[in-house]
């Protein structure tokens, strides 16, 4: 059995690419990391690498991390900047020793070191979204908006290898230096080939509340399906943020386990992911609430047409 | 019932400290943060706040983190330069809305307007130690030797409102940028105040490769003592490291639960802590092995003078 399954319509064209590799027999490293780069080099998702969107002071900050569920090597990267692809850097340092987990200034000495493309990462597109979104809080203080849409992804190989990575540009308007859950073990991402992994996209300073990737693994060692396994996870940890803070951020996870079964779980309305296994080509799925669970359908042409439409449309100052 | 726990002997004066304001019915918050800045403004602690030991580019770049167990509320900085409470900042954080975990120069940029004390945390015999290990290694790569002595504690108030905090200068001759498990939520600390609280200290990457301090407090809502959740979590991943990387990193996890039962486990020989609570005088431990258990002792005073001893030794430059 091999399988992908990542956050959101934007990653759906890196699964493909991760399921050619896969189903040839490939390596669930080369898969994940093929996948995300596809992510972070299209110009026009908003939440990921290049094209991403900046920090109040206009600097496109990016967090990445890999992780190695055979060994636990992990490698991230945290508010790097100007680096074309944070996956494989974060990748690269999973394998030292220490200092796997870089930030700001110190990882991008890493990576100019160790040779990854430089790329001014911040688009004219970008610009127009931050100085209309500036006109837009003239009267206002300038605070992040909700959009952090991370891609994150979890990957089994054929050989029964499994990987989990992320990569995202965080909170549109976030103060520089801020880190989500990301690049952070057990919050944005968690695997373990013996068990399954997981990963997250939503309000990263809540996801980090809860553990949430770790609980679903955790979840999923006491013999839960994926599905299970998400569902009672954000279902819970939603409920507790309710009942403590009055609110819960926006929170969607994605598992898969060491035979390909996935599950996906979400706190809001229009949830979008891509999955690719042995046993199904890569396909978008949309989740929908229905009775208190989580309820997931193939995203009609119409629907993907639209998105692209969207995404691409021009976009004009104000 | 009031108490807190603390990694280290350094903690102790700390300890005695919050151990006063909590049994006059003080906050949990403010004990925890008057602990912690003992420990941060001592400057023969190696290796937190001021005195600490440098990265291998001679700066000191300070983790600390903060958590509130009543509201899940988290506050964190990463490689901070040059601030004299790095806790006192990640305190701050955790009240804001977003924007909780900054890193580098963007976390400088916040505690600067902030208002935060500026401090040059480079001290002359930290200099010494950077000078003489740059020449023991002229034969050798530069690289970090395993002096990680974060300062973590847990603290429970009179009114049942417990925290977490943390500090630390990080891994000796560390890479610029490079962040440990002490900010890290899940691994280096975690409390929840309807359960109890763990904090870590030992080599942060493999620490984050196990969300150790999440686990221990899962392992007490499954209702285990402390010291039973302390001992299975640093024992199954001890072993577990073990078996698919050849070792495992120094580990040292203490815990309290909000009824104020505390317990501490180790993979390493000679670690300290220190511990008040209602029931008992702050006091200095040393935990052993004995048959696959963790035993603690109360330190000798010869154990203690010695400690003082040697850190307050006169140092010379090789």
């Amino acid at each position: 059995m091999w399988g992908i399954i990542a956050t959101w319509r934007m990653a759906a064209e890196g699964v493909g690419k991760a399921a050619d590799i896969l189903k040839n027999g490939g390596d669930a490293g080369d898969a994940i990391e093929t996948a995300v780069r596809e992510v972070e080099d299209f110009p026009y998702y908003k939440s990921v690498g290049y094209g991403g969107l900046p920090n109040e002071e206009m600097e496109v900050e990016l967090d990445a991390a890999y992780m190695d569920g055979d060994t636990l090597d992990i490698g991230a990267v945290a508010a790097i900047r100007d680096f074309a692809n944070p996956v494989s850097i974060a990748r690269r340092l999973s394998k030292e020793k220490v200092n796997n987990l870089l930030v700001g200034e110190g990882a991008e000495k890493f990576a100019h070191k160790e040779g990854f493309e430089r790329k001014n990462m911040l688009t004219d597109r970008a610009k127009i979204h931050y100085r209309n979104r500036v006109k837009e809080l003239t009267a206002q203080e300038i605070k992040p908006y909700s959009g952090h849409d991370t891609v994150g992804m979890v990957c089994l190989d054929t050989k029964g290898k499994m990987t989990t990575a992320t990569s995202t540009s965080g909170l549109f308007m976030k103060k520089k230096g801020r880190v989500g859950d990301s690049p952070i073990a057990g919050s944005g991402f968690y695997v373990d080939s013996k068990i399954g992994g997981a990963s997250a996209t939503g309000l990263g300073e809540d996801v980090m509340k809860g553990c949430v990737s770790y609980e679903i693994v955790r979840l999923m060692r006491d013999g839960l399906h994926p599905q299970e396994a998400c569902e009672k996870a954000v279902a819970m940890f939603d409920q507790e943020l309710k009942e403590r803070r009055g609110q819960a951020g926006d929170m969607s996870l994605i598992a898969m386990n060491n035979k390909g079964e996935w599950g996906v779980a979400t706190n809001i309305e229009g949830f979008s992911f891509a999955v690719a296994t042995e046993n199904q080509e890569p396909i978008v799925y949309l989740t929908r609430h229905v009775d208190g669970k989580c309820v997931h359908e193939p995203a009609s042409q119409e629907w993907l047409d639209d998105y692209m439409r969207t995404r691409m449309a021009p976009l004009e100052e104000k």
